[in-house]
């Protein structure tokens, strides 16, 4: 039996991210992760232009012993508002009226804002001598060559900017995973098919699918099998060494088979398919018959049937493989947080034990609440509206309330 | 100008979540929001089922004075496979084989646990007594009636597996809201345009769009208008009062043309169209002109036009107004973290201000790091690959390195 540790290193180590990337329309790179460096065409910004609406001026005119003494008035002659080009050099006792992000013309080098000025007719009075730092210079965010985005870098709100300030059209990303997910067991049945008494609704596949949509990737739901060697390996084979009508998957997820009761086969197979067995069970709880195989094309991770069981092993292992498989830059382990809990924790020690719960931030200070009932891994239910787990080492039986504790924390489901 | 809390309280205050659901299919539930609480149509679990694989007993059988010295051997009568019905009652005596997940026969009160016992031909013997504790327990996680997931809860992973398993096969979830976004500037080209001198690359519709779409949002985009208040008037118009063919938006977002220059004519034009202007300027940096304004049909925000300011406006006021658009049981606020940073953080204190970084959590404890080079609201390059703001209230000119700031953490952009 592995520690978590051993075994999360085992996974990141299977895990060999495509080295080429497909290009996609900047239009669809939302969510995308960049194969190559992104670097700025030119300067930015590309001329000198005015963060403020006001006058550009030469600050020899207020500044120099002759005008020491502001106010002092200049002639206004042109105007320039964005998206302009100044026609004129500003001449000695000139100012040009000038708007947020226009060009700064020839001869001026400071902006008096428009709140410190007077307007005649064409003149204009400074009531004071104009502050420098109003004038964005050609190539202060960045130059010509400049990398912007790195390799690795997930496309969101800001990057999309960026990518369109420098007219990236078309960028290079690496392709999402495609996650094969199917669930083993006699007793399955989809949720639109009548319950006969002793079965159970196959809630793992659409757990699976949702938790593989959410991280980008591309979900490829495969259905029921029965706990049939035959069956499994029939299926198994076919999803592995892509068997048309399936595509290639990157990643193989079977839930079910991997304890040690009798119809558990799902190791064996494995192995009679040739795949090399890197973890066998895992110290953690709920989770341990979670159970990984190699294969060239693909990483098959067997994991435990218990709806519990099925998430953790998923947000616990799956999802660190697939951040690094989608190219990402590293870490790709869990996000941890240091909070506290008002209530104490109990583990029986033997493994690594995850608590569910709500994550809660008064005064922006990490606060840990169980979820309350049973924490057993086939108890979904008050699974539903945690945010977060708990985490007890293995040998600690007990966090006393109030004592730090580290907490992994799921993506925020309330959307940005 | 409004301060920075009493301004998100005036949005949210206008904005009113629709009262009416649509209907969805499990199977397009995911990120949607519950308009009804679900519950339990049955007893969760159904029937009382084993947790492990091993034998089914009569704790009497182990437990009595006359089997009190376990080992005790026991007679096998049957085996129950997950799926399958019992079809005996377990008399003294007597165990049936059994398997996680699989029906506990009746007669049977506790589970040896299958590494606990001893099995030839067809009789078993315990070698300990059995544990309690390994029967799930029929209604154990909720009882019929039971709300198992409230109105207003995002739907994720854990979610859909819960959905699944009631069998909801199609679900009443909030609408989404819909989202026009255009940009104001004569100044702006589409980034497929040829750069001349003076323009500028329309950056914020790209971010408005990737941004609302990353919260569950429908974005619409429509385009740049040029800072003509007769072609600004005809878009808004359209816009608000919904002209075909523009659907009804439920939030507009247009950028610029709300600062003091003589081109800034939304907050006019707003007003002309009979808009119930509730912000003209709010004291945070950057951001100060937000402009917002209440119509019968929609709420309208007139957004900075730096692109700085138009993101960190979309994430602390807009963000928060979808939230609570979508149905969300609230806060809808942003997420708050209580951070310290290495570095001497400065403002200028006249304005609650937002300073972009990395939020890094070594040993689960926030740590922040300010994006390198200037922070000014036009440097678009230096916000990407950043997660947070740290937020310097009004009046503070400084936070020293190593000491308490409030953090303003964006969700996460690596999935999951």
């Amino acid at each position: 039996m592995l520690s978590v540790q051993v075994a999360e290193d085992l996974i990141l180590n299977a895990i060999h991210p495509p080295q080429e990337g497909e290009t996609v329309a900047l239009a669809a790179a939302l969510g995308r992760v960049l194969a190559q460096p992104v670097t700025s065409p030119g300067d930015l910004p590309p001329w000198d232009n005015s963060a403020m609406d006001g006058y550009a001026v030469r600050s020899a005119c207020a500044l120099s012993p002759d005008v020491q003494s502001c106010p002092v008035t200049l002639q206004v002659v042109e105007e320039i508002a964005a998206g302009q080009v100044p026609r004129h050099q500003l001449q000695p006792g000139e100012a040009a009226r000038i708007f947020t992000g226009a060009m700064v013309p020839p001869g001026a080098d400071a902006i008096a804002i428009q709140e410190e000025t007077q307007r005649e007719g064409d003149r204009v009075t400074l009531l004071n001598p104009p502050q420098p730092g109003f004038i964005r210079k050609q190539g202060s965010y960045c130059r010509q060559g400049d990398v912007i985005l790195p390799a690795g870098t997930r496309i969101g709100p800001a990057e999309m900017a960026v990518l369109a300030t420098v007219q990236a059209l078309s960028l290079s990303v690496y392709p999402q995973p495609k996650v094969a997910i199917f669930s083993t067991g006699n007793e399955l049945i989809p949720p639109d098919a009548t319950l006969q008494p002793g079965q159970i609704i196959d809630s793992n596949q659409w757990a699976l699918i949702a938790a593989v949509a959410q991280m980008g990737a591309i979900p490829i739901p495969l259905g029921i099998v029965p706990d049939q060697p035959d069956a499994i390996r029939a299926k198994m084979a076919a999803v592995i060494r892509s068997s048309a009508p399936i595509a290639q998957a990157d990643l193989v997820l079977s839930t079910g088979g991997v304890s040690v009761g009798d119809y558990d086969y799902v190791e064996r197979l494995l192995e009679e398919l040739g795949g090399d067995i890197q973890i066998r069970s895992v110290a953690i709880k709920p989770g341990k018959p979670l159970t990984v195989a190699a294969f060239p094309q693909c990483l098959y991770f067997g994991i435990p049937g218990n709806p519990v069981s099925a998430l953790v092993t998923f947000w616990r292992f799956i999802a660190p493989a697939l951040r690094k498989w989608a190219g990402l830059s590293g870490p790709w382990g869990p996000q941890w947080v240091e909070g506290r809990s008002p209530q104490t924790l109990k583990a029986d020690g033997k493994r690594e034990t995850y608590l569910w719960g709500q994550l809660h931030w008064p005064q922006g200070r990490p606060e840990f609440h169980p979820a309350p009932g049973g924490h057993n891994s086939g108890n979904l239910i008050n699974l539903a509206c945690t945010n977060s787990f708990a985490v007890l080492p293995v040998g600690v039986r007990e966090i006393p309330a109030g004592e730090p504790v580290q907490i992994m924390v799921l993506s925020s489901n309330q959307g940005g």
